[in-house]
């Protein structure tokens, strides 16, 4: 299994993402790590709705714990009848897809695979959890090998010893660019931007390159024109929560503005990953907006008095004149020209 | 006097920022208001150097801490000769001075103004640390009374319910600009950058303008761009801890991006304050670099593992191209003019 790799950052393997036993769910907390060490534990499919809806895991996460969410819900309905069991698994699909309304689309992917494999063994009498488990990580494993082509083409872009600025956690990129870079003999450093509120960039991106041996500098999002002027960065990468065909892509809150700096300097823009087919222009991206307190304190430490307002919204768009180029599995977009990715087949993502 | 006014916002009242009194000055600790309102006593000179060095006041507090701090020198050698003293005091003035590099030059102003008025009391069998209070008080107000001038400028640059944009903590400028839209019958909405690492903007600014009935919206250092395109900011305005006579100025870290960010959307940016007649270029401007130590941590609870590193350059300096223009007592400058400032009497500043 691709994530089984001992060779990936603690935070990338498969078992600390999200891993399904004995009627549980055990999700590492990103939101502590790597201070603390510490996982949730489901043991209701809405409990692993509520960790992803709370952030206890994000980026591709929650990719894994959806699939694992569905195994859950066939286990707590196991011994019920299969019409029910069918019933209460199409109800949890809709539910873990849309534990968060950026990403809904590509949860949805994954859950109601796992439905109709789950009906598949009923039918057959075989064990609906033990399918859907199995379904899930042949589909985390398909998207990794998508993923790692995507990863070797991004590293063909970082210059040896170069230096590239990175935004949040974008998960699934950042191991296989790992990967990459260590194929391919290069070495690089790394700017991780600290992007708060919750501090992806600062404490997950930064440590799996800091796991990894890459030498890793952590930015306040208030220094990337500084570090951009003074520190020669030679390209902005970022992953996508969103990739519309119109070459629009949504990304964590603060991605806009490291590509409209990036453009400032004249520094390329690599989005990563593959396009929603179902999103054809930005007005298809729906942007969550999260509990504005998360920014008006911090790891429980209020900032501000009473009454001091807030906006929390969890995702930039960028447009597509800011992005110098989409990385893909099929190679490196134009991003006015993005469509042409559905011209030809698209590898099964999931 | 001008800072003892009970309308203004606790934290511009004159004695919160630094009182002597009894062989001791007590400085309110910035780094934690709101949430928690401490004072740090110092009963040595260099406690008050350090205090300056840690941030425990910052903005325009360092101006009442390094006068006081001079009247706890003299304090602390009232009982040795003339010569001493005045030695004494000189070496106070100057380590003071320099508590922090890039605005040693303004606080040098008051601290030699400082000796000077305790050696002429000395000469005159008065007693130095009364004269140093005295001093520095006028000193204060003086500079109040010019910044007024200052804020009455800024204010009538922004347009009735409109809103403006900050960063970090102009507390001189924020006062004045409170008193002058209230005096105009004006109201405005404030958008408070939050300012990592201290969280200057979060803590500071926006419990000055919450204090004084001012809705106040806090963002994170990277929703900025978002804000300007969906928020409606009519300006962003900063104070500046160095305004060079080139038009170059030195503001707290991540003002260069954002004045990056209003001029790609079109907002003015007005800088706020006095020219340092002795700054001719940019070069003139020193960056302080601060322990990289405080970005990796927040209210020292730690975001990485070890092996991350940061930096963590204090100031960021904008380009007269960026700056729509500066706000002097003297009316609003073009940048590249700057210097014309010099042109006729300056008003006697601190």
């Amino acid at each position: 299994m691709e994530r089984m790799d001992r060779d990936m950052p603690f935070l990338l393997q498969y078992e600390h993402v999200a891993g399904f036993e004995d009627g549980r769910v055990r999700i590492l907390d990103r939101r502590v790590y790597p201070t603390e060490v510490r996982f949730v534990e489901c043991r209701d499919y809405h409990e692993v709705v509520q960790a992803i809806a709370d952030m206890v895991t994000q980026s591709a996460g929650p990719y894994t714990a959806v699939g694992m969410g569905m195994a859950l819900a066939a286990w707590q309905v196991r011994d019920r009848g299969a019409a029910e069991q069918s019933a209460f698994l199409r109800q949890a699909s809709h539910d873990l897809a849309n534990a968060r309304p950026t990403t809904a689309n590509r949860y949805g992917q994954i859950t109601s695979r796992c439905a109709d494999v789950a009906e598949a063994a009923l039918a057959a009498g075989r064990d609906p959890v033990e399918a859907i488990v199995a379904s899930t990580i042949e589909s985390l494993d398909r998207r990794y090998r998508t993923m790692q082509i995507v990863g070797d083409h991004l590293a063909a872009l970082i210059p040896d010893g170069g230096s590239i600025l990175t935004q949040c956690f974008g998960e699934t990129i950042i191991g296989t660019l790992i990967r990459a870079v260590k194929r391919q003999g290069k070495t690089f450093r790394a700017y991780c931007a600290e992007t708060r509120p919750y501090l992806q960039g600062a404490r997950l991106t930064s440590s799996c390159f800091a796991q990894m041996g890459i030498e890793t500098t952590v930015l306040t999002d208030n220094m990337i024109a500084y570090a951009m002027e003074r520190e020669g960065i030679d390209l902005f990468t970022s992953a996508a929560d969103s990739i519309a065909r119109d070459g629009h892509i949504a990304n964590k809150i603060g991605t806009f503005q490291i590509a409209i700096l990036a453009d400032h300097f004249a520094i390329p823009y690599y989005v990563t990953g593959i396009p929603d087919r179902e999103k054809r222009t930005k007005d298809d991206i729906l942007i969550e907006m999260r509990d504005p307190s998360q920014v008006l304190c911090y790891r429980g430490i209020p900032n501000t008095l009473p009454g001091v307002k807030a906006i929390y919204p969890s995702f930039d768009v960028v447009p597509p004149h800011l992005i110098s180029g989409v990385v893909t599995d099929k190679g490196v977009y134009v991003p006015y020209l993005l469509d042409h990715y559905f011209d030809t087949d698209v590898r099964p993502f999931y």
